[in-house]
């Protein structure tokens, strides 16, 4: 076996250990209307990404992976709310080709659902060594307020129109990033690794949490249609200020510039507003330059990693890991 | 000064001191759109009787009242989240006099600035005595989720016709109740009573919350307009299911409860509905009824205070305070 399918192994077995023991978090049946849309949230999948960076970043600390599971369940129940009610926020129908909660049953259900998903995060987050928990909870908070700082700022950038590549960059700090920083320096905590090492990893996680935020623009218009499943361009189609649009707006000349608020002011179909945008991307090298700053956030990440007090070869799940989300655009 | 006003200005003084400390409370200025909203919600009053409680079950045991200031404001940080997005399931457009915060500013900000005051309460919980933190978080938490399950039955029997009393205590025991309980379970545990005097407590506060919730549906129709300031008989027109209609459900005669479901069924004007319903209310002796449930609660909670192992002088706060909370029905 070489060293790839190996810790690709042993990823599989730490996802399936997530997977078990999220099933078996127990939720009253009572009342029903609570705690079915909690049932349903948590069962309809996704990576199980944040979780399985907490059991790494604490397996990278030879820590006991029994100590770490509950708090990265609470990480993984506290970003299924986020997303329970981003959903209602964003009046999405659909999560993961399910209806979202909001939808199947009513926002007033998905509302408080969501709030409790949160209290039973902090309840699984307080089950661990005791002596950690003070830590944990600490930077578990603060990252669950900037969370919601990232979604309000998120929101607040619908109306802006004046959202520049450092605004960005911040809101996708705190909505998406800091929360795998967190996951990574939780995990590190319980393993009672140097505080110099938790806040490099912390650093670690959240640049790739840029890294990978910036890909997932990327490929939203840039992506394998066959390979996503979707037809590419949503963000285009919805006006939606992400890193490709914000430096296209960055380095136009006024023709562009012009040809963008155009595109943008609609009139035109999906199709076209995919296609002409993409011309004004392509002319402005938007694709190379946004997988540019994916590779420095990448390698920002990777130097951190590299700067860990460990001894390498432990180093090489979440490299391995970090390798195998990085996806080739074509 | 005689003993009711000496424990009132200590009651006052309490009061000041959980007034001036809520204001200091620190939330970042940025981003305005999600903590304008707290600090208003925060800002616009209350009797503040849960920290009250917090401080006096604290007192009652010589705690240190510095130790148990902050977990006081979680409370009543976390009361005030479950109000603004109860305000939210509701569509209320009012609270205490003043705009809500989604009618103020939207119902997305009112979700998100709602999940930031919960996070907020968890912070405040947290900065108090190291050895208290697991088992203040335990009884918060488990509260917490309980007046989520308390909002959502309520929710529920909007559309059920077949709520029972028992239903009925079992929702406000968890929507209100237990939240009263948790404070001052939450103030002896800081001062370090024992298991028994917490739990004994616990169940003094959760009966107080149901004594005073019957006399709230009591005094939305019996209630001196003067006052109240509102109206009298606001539960009856708005349908609401109280401990007087589902009384009256149990206790009338066929005529009667054809009489209760005609009113119910709309076609009458608000006073004529109020009107009629105190009518049939009056035949059923539904307000003597409820004041006896009433004082069956209210005796449960001064025989429990009683048992409390405690001076006789150190209970006199707490009495005098339950005793004030009590109105007489004109």
């Amino acid at each position: 076996m070489c060293h790839y399918q190996k810790f690709m192994s042993e990823i599989k077995y730490l996802q399936q250990l997530i997977h078990d023991k999220l099933l078996q978090v127990p939720f009253p049946s009572h009342p029903a209307s609570l705690y079915d849309p909690i049932r349903y949230m948590l069962s309809i999948g996704g990576k199980r990404m944040r979780p399985l960076l907490v059991l790494m970043g604490c397996d990278l600390y030879k820590g006991n992976i029994d100590k770490a599971i509950n708090p990265a369940l609470a990480v993984e129940v506290f970003h299924n709310f986020t997303l329970l009610h981003d959903d209602i926020m964003d009046n999405a129908p659909v999560r993961r080709s399910k209806p979202t909660v909001h939808a199947k049953w009513n926002s007033n259900i998905a509302i408080l659902s969501g709030d409790a998903m949160f209290v039973k995060a902090i309840q699984l987050l307080m089950q661990t060594d005791e002596t950690k928990i003070t830590a944990l909870t600490e930077i578990f908070t603060a990252t669950a307020l900037e969370v919601c700082e990232g979604q309000q700022l998120d929101m607040d950038f619908e109306s802006r129109t004046d959202v520049s590549l450092d605004d960005y960059l911040e809101m996708i700090q705190l909505k998406t990033a800091v929360l795998l920083g967190c996951s990574l320096k939780m995990g590190a905590i319980i393993a009672g690794a140097s505080e110099e090492d938790c806040n490099y990893i912390y650093t670690a996680g959240c640049d790739l949490g840029i890294a990978f935020q910036l890909q997932d623009d990327l490929l939203d218009l840039y992506g394998d249609e066959q390979q996503f499943g979707k037809l590419p361009g949503g963000d285009v189609v919805a006006n939606k200020k992400t890193y490709l649009l914000l430096k296209a707006l960055e380095l136009s000349n006024e023709k562009q510039k012009a040809e963008i608020v155009l595109i943008m002011q609609g009139g035109l179909t999906a199709e076209e507003k995919v296609q002409r945008m993409k011309t004004v991307f392509n002319e402005l090298n938007i694709a190379e330059l946004t997988i540019e700053k994916m590779e420095f956030y990448y390698k920002s990440a990777m130097d951190l990693i590299d700067a860990l007090h460990v001894e390498p070869s432990r180093k090489q799940q979440l490299i391995q890991l970090s390798e195998g989300l990085k996806v080739r655009v074509t």
